[in-house]
């Protein structure tokens, strides 16, 4: 059965099921007022064969393919689809806050915020990201163009500064969206198809590793923001790699080839690395040992002094263009105080294709991969997706691989990125390839999310109070006594909305006070306005401040406030606590 | 060519620029050392032949499919998706405020929010939207799940509500986010295919009306917070529809055909609806023009007591189990003091099947359709799509439909909603079919950032300052003189950041004073922090206020000030100035 048949059978059922509830009402009102017996009778006969259709429509649904018999509601398979999540109202509390730590962080160094669709034209995304293109989610040809959701947000900028190049030539921008991937998840370690990436970029002509040096300061900025302990930046350059791979003879041709196998050090040994040069990518052995002797160095200014020093790499005008980027990288680097963070890593390599300048990756602890724990983690998270590799996978009854075994995965990376001078050129189609040059980070934040729940609940089982609430109420109006206040708690809920103060009260004609007690306590709201005969008769009720559990049992009687002055009292009141 | 053959090209491409880029370098190092003029030719014959390569690939692409051709970035069509657009600083800077506009007021009323994922399983879509089903996005099937962009977000909250019973059984929750809808798009009215609603919803059994009412208060209060102008919500229930369409003669099984039918009358006369219901759905005459009489009624309370005196009308119990709804919203209305912003008006019918109970819909003046702008509007932006039909289109040479007369074409209803009682019932396959009851309302938006932004290019061209900032920089470090003074222009914006102030300075060794005033002035910086020789010897610098163009004509010295002083003298005027 076709999802638009299937669909045609809901909409049948739903309106059937109005219908039977219409004609149910119907005989049920025609009872009440004893009508003719004949006349009911036909009545209940209309209502009967409307419930025989709605029967029918069940059983031949419920015998057809499996997503007829979902769609029929009854025996629907109930769940967000694979690698993506709900975000309870705690868990956007969390996120909420992250966004925020992160923003204070861009907007301190000046960047405005775009938005870009969630999904691109199909061409705009082809050829960006090598052998990962294979993740990215296409929308059915429906007629029209052809496109696909957003697999990053550094193509989606490129794309917007090529189409704006006089305004914003020249800008810096971050972006907090979320981006695609069909990759395998691994959803305890944050690993997701629809994930949230953070992204700051600088486009624009500058002197040399000034916007660089400030990308990393962000980055470092942003992750101290964040909490997570401590962490490490690797970088390199992207010229230096090409100067090293050309003195060691590799031919110009196979570079891109070469660094690709550079970059899989960090998850496999040299030999297998070696392996994939010379065997899979024909490259002699003297070549890819020389190579070796390289990708293994790692340090900070001193192994740019001693890559100064080494003749052969230095006989390569490219590598000499990038160790002095290096060095003037270093320099400021030093002024923002965070040269100690960076770990210059010559095996860093990134598989992008669009790098041109420097790379680098951050690694927290939180976030190497248990294997890797204590050598420098793997890429997982960032543009890169080994991870569907070499992986063990089963497939289901239902087809669908399933979740692979997360114990044995880390998230590796937590944020990423690099220079990227010849991107926009890419779609601008400008003559001048490096038309708009482009430097950005990306920070993946779902690992993070992950974290900061773990310690709400840990601090939960440690009955200790969580910093975040998820319904920041600030008064819930109750009743005590009376014919239950309906209309009164209306009238006073709607006095402190008036005035600004989030407030709320059961939808109960009738509470009983345990209930609205219950319900203000769970929620950790502050205040109660308790709304009592002998006060309402003077237009007053009584504010009483909810301190742990104590309150309930009524120690503490309270305030009794006039109507006229609730709202100020209130106000005042949560200003004080606040303070 | 297909899209990944086209993929394969680009990133051969790039490869291949970035081989010649480092071929270039290795023939201008080579000729800078002087080296042998053999050795130089055997490079420089390698470069042209990667540069041969680069020109065969772009002809190879050139001469294959448009789709290919715009892959290789030569000619590449740059725009997003129809329908779709970028969100530049200053609309980011609207839309975040006209959210913390909405939020504030969401909030107020004490909703938690939660958020879930941008695609649903296709089966969780299918049926919710009767004939606008058509509009649905839908992911391509590559294996696993087949998925479609969610079309609005009621359909994903009463998904999660059916998986989360216990928790959120009984929940007020606000979401505001992107849905998706593949609908003729006019966007200088702000309708798109991507674009926002703001919804607020009550799940949960309560006593009748008073969650009802206080949606209504919401939307209300929305609205006045969004400043659009006056506005009217027409509200109905569908309940008395039925009891309309029972009295009249409909038979049971065509409720829904006829709702439909009058949901078109604030688009068509009634001559028109009245042959939809006779003609193409077989009704007879006499029946019709019963309704006819009904569905032209509109009032207030009146209306609910002139109905409750109708002894036709009243011989249905639906019919008066929905007055006595509407006589309780309307005591509930007149307690939050808003009963005069609504119209009870029994032509609403919505096109939605899950209505079950109150429904309404708000217009504002600024939304109503030029041509019926003296009437009551029609509806566009919410839960219908009538604006798909009856306009004219025309194919362009690519095959796809221009764009509309947007001239010819209102914006409708701002926000719409009602009670659905039974829809999480249909995903938890419970037999009782009411099990967790919802009302709720959706706000579209992005005619309110359409007339916002109209605004501030109103206010620009009268040359009013505009109250949105969309880079909210504070201070801008600058050097006078000296030798450009970069390092030490990042210490002290070093210094800025760390102490959270939002500062930028000039990514360049050795800025003139113009260029730099200019950056500052044009993002409407509020401070300048100078730096000198004279006074950078003593580890000083100067603060100025940039208060207006007299600023850059340096009227006014400033203030100098000692570095140790300079973060927290630069806090108190920042904190003077917002004060």
């Amino acid at each position: 059965m076709s999802a638009s048949a299937s669909a045609a059978t809901t909409a049948d059922r739903t309106a059937l099921i109005a219908a039977i509830d219409a004609q149910g009402s119907k005989v049920r009102s025609l009872k009440e007022q004893s009508a003719d017996a004949g006349l009911v009778k036909a009545e209940v006969d209309a209502l009967l064969a409307l419930k025989e259709q709605l029967k029918a429509l069940s059983v031949s649904a419920g015998s057809a393919s499996k997503s007829a018999t979902a769609a029929t509601g009854s025996k629907m398979v109930l769940k967000t689809p694979k690698g993506t999540r709900d975000w309870e109202p705690l868990a956007m509390a969390v996120r909420s806050q992250v966004f925020e730590s992160i923003t204070r962080v861009f907007q301190n160094h000046g960047a405005v915020t775009i938005d870009t669709p969630v999904f691109e034209r199909r061409e705009i995304l082809a050829g960006k990201y090598g052998e990962d293109s294979k993740l990215i989610y296409d929308l059915m040809d429906q007629g029209g163009e052809l496109c696909s959701l957003r697999y990053d947000l550094t193509v989606p900028f490129a794309r917007f500064v090529a189409m704006n190049p006089i305004e914003y030539g020249s800008m810096k921008r971050y972006h907090i969206a979320k981006v695609y991937r069909r990759d395998q998840p691994a959803l305890s370690k944050g690993r997701f198809r629809e994930f949230y990436q953070c992204d700051f970029d600088i486009s624009g002509s500058y002197d040399a590793m000034v916007p660089d040096a400030e990308i990393l300061l962000i980055l470092v900025e942003a992750l101290t923001a964040l909490d997570l302990g401590s962490f490490t930046v690797k970088i390199n350059h992207r010229k230096i790699l090409d100067g090293i791979f050309d003195v060691c003879g590799v031919p110009a041709d196979k570079t891109r080839q070469i660094s690709s196998a550079v970059d899989k050090l960090d998850k496999s040994p040299w030999e297998e690395v070696r392996r994939e040069m010379t065997v899979e990518k024909g490259l002699d052995g003297e070549t890819a040992d020389r190579i070796g002797e390289y990708v293994k160095l790692k340090g900070g200014r001193d192994l740019i002094t001693k890559l100064f020093g080494d003749a052969r790499l230095t006989s390569s005008a490219r590598a000499v263009e990038g160790l002095k980027d290096m060095a003037t990288l270093y320099d400021y680097l030093d002024i923002y105080g965070i040269s100690e963070k960076m770990s210059f890593d010559l095996s860093l390599a990134r598989g992008l294709d669009y790098y041109t300048g420097i790379i680098y990756e951050a690694i927290t602890a939180a976030s190497a991969p248990p294997s890797f724990a204590a050598a420098s983690g793997a890429e997982v998270s960032g543009a890169q997706a080994e991870q569907s590799k070499a992986k063990s996978k089963k497939k289901t009854a239902q087809g669908e691989e399933e979740e692979i075994d997360e114990s044995t995965v880390g998230v590796g990376s937590i944020a990423a990125g690099g220079r990227y001078d010849n991107l926009v050129g890419m779609f601008s189609g400008s003559k001048k390839l490096d038309s708009v040059p482009c430097v950005g980070v990306s920070i993946g934040v779902e690992r993070v999310f992950a974290i900061l729940m773990q310690r709400i609940k840990e601090a939960e089982r440690n009955g200790e109070k969580s910093r975040f609430r998820a319904k920041p109420v600030d008064c819930f109006v109750m009743s005590m006594g009376g014919d239950g206040f309906l209309k009164e708690r209306m009238k006073v809920a709607k006095l402190l909305w008036d005035a600004g103060i989030k407030a709320e009260f059961l939808y109960k004609a009738k509470p009983k006070p345990g209930p609205q007690f219950a319900a203000a306590e769970k929620d950790g709201v502050p205040l109660t306005v308790i709304l009592a005969p002998e006060e309402w008769a003077s237009q007053e009720v009584r504010v009483k401040e909810q301190k742990g559990k104590d309150s309930v049992e009524g120690q503490g009687k309270g305030q009794v406030v006039g109507l006229d002055q609730l709202a100020a009292y209130v106000a005042r009141l949560l200003k004080e606590n606040a303070a």
